[in-house]
């Protein structure tokens, strides 16, 4: 779907909060319906999801301890009448080994966020036939 | 080189499709000749390349199973006539460990693609001095 | 903070050159003071950075050989009255394992950069709270 480029934000959020938390709010907060959201930093006791085809279910993943943050990278949409942030992560830890997924919590230490509004029709997560809550599918 | 911003697109790429040729076709369709390209989701059987320096050409890496997609990233620019997506992976599996490379086939799962149109001079890859098909490097 | 889209640039760092260096001098020569950049390729003998909430400072991950650069992501602000690139990577090896963390040095093998400028108020670094220099940070 085509869009055109709304309002861009450059920040830091706040050490301790929790970092999607963080942008839910932001974008609640602004109005934002459609957005891509990337950013680094590092984060404390990371938690982050694999979801798993054969379960139909996410697999969790806790990190313990204080990781960088390499790459925050996702989109907002719309989920159940909100706006919805969904990220994925990549983490290096003190020796340089890097762990990641679907972020579903992670206390921020640094997180220096950008977040760049799309315009145009609604883009809606609805449930769809392979069980997941996902965007119409592009035409091939 | 410089550019002007075009076309924005975010969407969905249809489970099953291979994400590489998905790019490549929506490029060709929608005349995009330049852009920058990223997303995330999951991707069943990915195969990534590793680019040896001493053999001048990519290792192969098949990873076996559905894994999270963390990072697409990458680019669009003109090749033998015709628009080409070059684009890097990281991948995460169910105990959170990651693998990546450079993306050689890959079947979409999930795939959240945000691609960002930009207007200029062709951009095109030659082949240069060091056996590998490049832009024209910027001067310093 | 909001900001105003600006300047895009699309472009091959020239081999040899420490990426990093790259990033910023540009940054310098083309009076960009604020940026988000982006970009992958191919590194030699990359060192990285893990900041340890611990010791308050840098453990230096040293790599040796050439990686796949799958993820350049970060961004440029002021500090000390000139732009500065914070940047962090995610790095792969032939076998696809990854490694990554803050970009202290790396030497280009490839790398495609992608920087967009912002247009707006400053956007500064300052010693914070927590030791670590950084921009205020955003309210809740």
């Amino acid at each position: 779907m085509e869009f055109k480029p709304g309002k861009v934000f450059l920040m830091r959020a706040p050490e301790g909060v929790d970092l999607l938390e963080f942008v839910n709010s932001f974008a609640e907060k602004n109005g934002i319906n459609t957005a891509i959201v990337k950013g680094i930093g590092s984060l404390r006791n990371p938690v982050v999801g694999y979801y798993s085809e054969e379960t139909k279910s996410y697999k969790k993943i806790e990190l313990v301890g204080t990781f960088e943050l390499l790459t925050l990278l996702g989109n907002i949409s719309i989920k159940d009448g909100k706006p919805f942030a969904h990220l994925h992560v990549t983490l290096g830890n003190a020796n340089g080994d890097v762990f990641g997924g679907h972020l579903i919590k992670g206390a921020v230490f640094v997180a220096e966020v950008f977040i760049q509004e799309l315009l145009g029709e609604p883009l809606e997560r609805k449930k769809q036939e392979n069980g997941l809550v996902l965007w119409d599918s592009e035409g091939i």
